[in-house]
């Protein structure tokens, strides 16, 4: 399956050890990558159509928002959980280029000054930083937007574009991803606490994550066994990602990591090994990761991929 | 017809030069506009039902932005215009709360220091001088992703829930809303231009309101022809509304119209006092709404209430 040599390149050229015999066989499926990777490049070009009313300035700072960068991590959960749905990775095209249209908001509004106030985003300069904090307003606001009129225009089912508008409104909104974007600001400086940082992880981060799985489901027109399964994969992939984003931001070196470290434990933030140390934060990431394989049980070995996806996210070092 | 009455007491009570007759006529109707007010009041509420995980304070913020306030313009043109289109009140609830929660999401991120740097708003703080720069931008975020989720969830049938949610997302995005804001902050010292102006207010006001007519039309599953003459009426009034509005920047009193004033002016906006002169631009107000009122024709007598409308946002004082 071209999706699981896709992911064992991903794995190949990121995680730290990596011995011969992996590593020739990386130079042949990091091209599969960089295949597919260009794949879903064209594909949120394609559908970043650009009416002329855009002033170009703002065209410009949303596609240095959205493209050329980023891990694309979770279009690709949308596109595969939608294939280990019975759906084709077309059907789930439109909303893979959405969550990816909501993650790029959500990064340049928490750069903002009055957020985050970041410099440094996938290796250059905030969206701010590059275009004023006016445009990154906008930009972030448009970005938003467009998900949804992707959503909607680009599903041909409408009980299936409704049920995808519905699902990922709630999973970026206040009572979700933007909920514990809130929380996250409002914990500054707060005395660390294992259970508000869980909460802050779970809503910030792993709610989007749930959400591009859950996505790929709703896309597939799965049942509810097999999307229940898809969401524990994905709060749980989630998780584990923001515990190795915190490990990092502690352990990273910045020009690998691609953006500031140490930032969020000098910022006061609520991370994992604030709460509990780097010992045990590695542990509860590597236990999230475990989780999140075993939800995939339904779907047996096509499902190896996201299973190497988990063990990635919380081995990469950037 | 109530609905009728309702604008009529807008109107009256609101109109610089009032008959004693239409004023006697006045407190009657107040009662009945108050009433619909407080309708749509408790609609709104209903439909911000929160869930646990938002932070309060985000809460706070949000309803701090959207209750309590504003003219309900867009709101209830949705919902007429559903009625014209052979459609119910209750049809075009759900529309109607969505156009509102974009509309607020549009002030508060406008308002914002980066943005138009407004302390003032109907009369209060505006929300990042209430709640701080951070929760400002997020309670905007919030407001947006609500009106998509609120479409998607609450609209029954799946085809109309989709046309909505495509409408809205075009109408404020990029090619819309955002785009005009956009072009307004990049015209800000420029020298006064007519066509540029005429760009600027058609995107950031005009599309927006006709949006709201358009998705009261999509509620009601109403044809071509009507949906045109929908989108035509929302157009011009938006138009007829913002040159109003720039005049009543020159001509009003802070306290009657609620947010500071001759600030467009002393910031260098495209205006159309500006461009034109006051004389000029009344004209052209009236001439908008004089074509709104005309693109009425195929609804007949029953539009009465939204022909007074389109007079109204010509004559008011605030």
């Amino acid at each position: 399956m071209p999706d699981c040599q896709l992911l064992n390149s991903i794995l190949a050229g990121k995680v730290r050890r990596v011995t011969s015999a992996t590593s020739s066989n990386t130079e042949n499926v990091v091209k599969t990558l960089t295949a597919w990777a260009q794949k879903f490049e064209s594909t949120l070009k394609d559908m970043l159509t650009a009416e002329s009313a855009v002033p170009e300035v703002l065209d410009k700072a949303v596609r240095y928002s959205i493209l050329d960068g980023g891990k694309r991590v979770r279009p690709f959960i949308t596109t595969r959980m939608c294939e280990l749905c019975g759906g084709t990775a077309e059907e789930a095209a439109p909303a893979a280029v959405a969550i990816e249209c909501v993650h790029a908001f959500s990064l340049v509004h928490d750069d903002l000054p009055a957020m985050d106030d970041d410099d440094l985003r996938r290796g250059k300069p905030t969206c701010h930083k590059a275009y004023g904090e006016a445009m990154a307003i906008m930009a972030g606001d448009a970005l938003l937007a467009l998900a949804f009129e992707i959503l909607a225009a680009r599903i041909p089912q409408p009980a299936t574009a409704a049920a995808a508008v519905a699902e990922l409104a709630k999973g970026c909104g206040w009572a979700g991803m933007i909920g514990g974007q809130v929380a996250d600001i409002l914990s500054e400086n707060q005395p660390p606490d294992l259970a508000l940082v869980n909460k802050i992880h779970r809503y910030k981060t792993a709610r989007l994550i749930e959400c591009a799985a859950r996505l790929g489901a709703i896309c597939a027109g799965a049942n509810q066994t097999l999307t229940q399964a898809a969401a524990d994969y994905g709060q749980q992939l989630g998780l584990a990602f923001q515990i190795a984003d915190d490990i990092l931001d502690l352990t990273g070196d910045e020009q690998q990591v691609g953006k500031a470290v140490a930032k969020d434990a000098n910022a006061g933030k609520q991370t994992y090994p604030a709460a509990v140390g780097i010992d045990e934060s590695q542990a509860a990431a590597h236990q999230a990761a475990k989780k999140a394989i075993e939800a995939l049980e339904p779907f047996g070995t096509d499902a190896d991929d996201l299973k190497q996806l988990a063990r990635f996210v919380v081995e990469r070092n950037k």
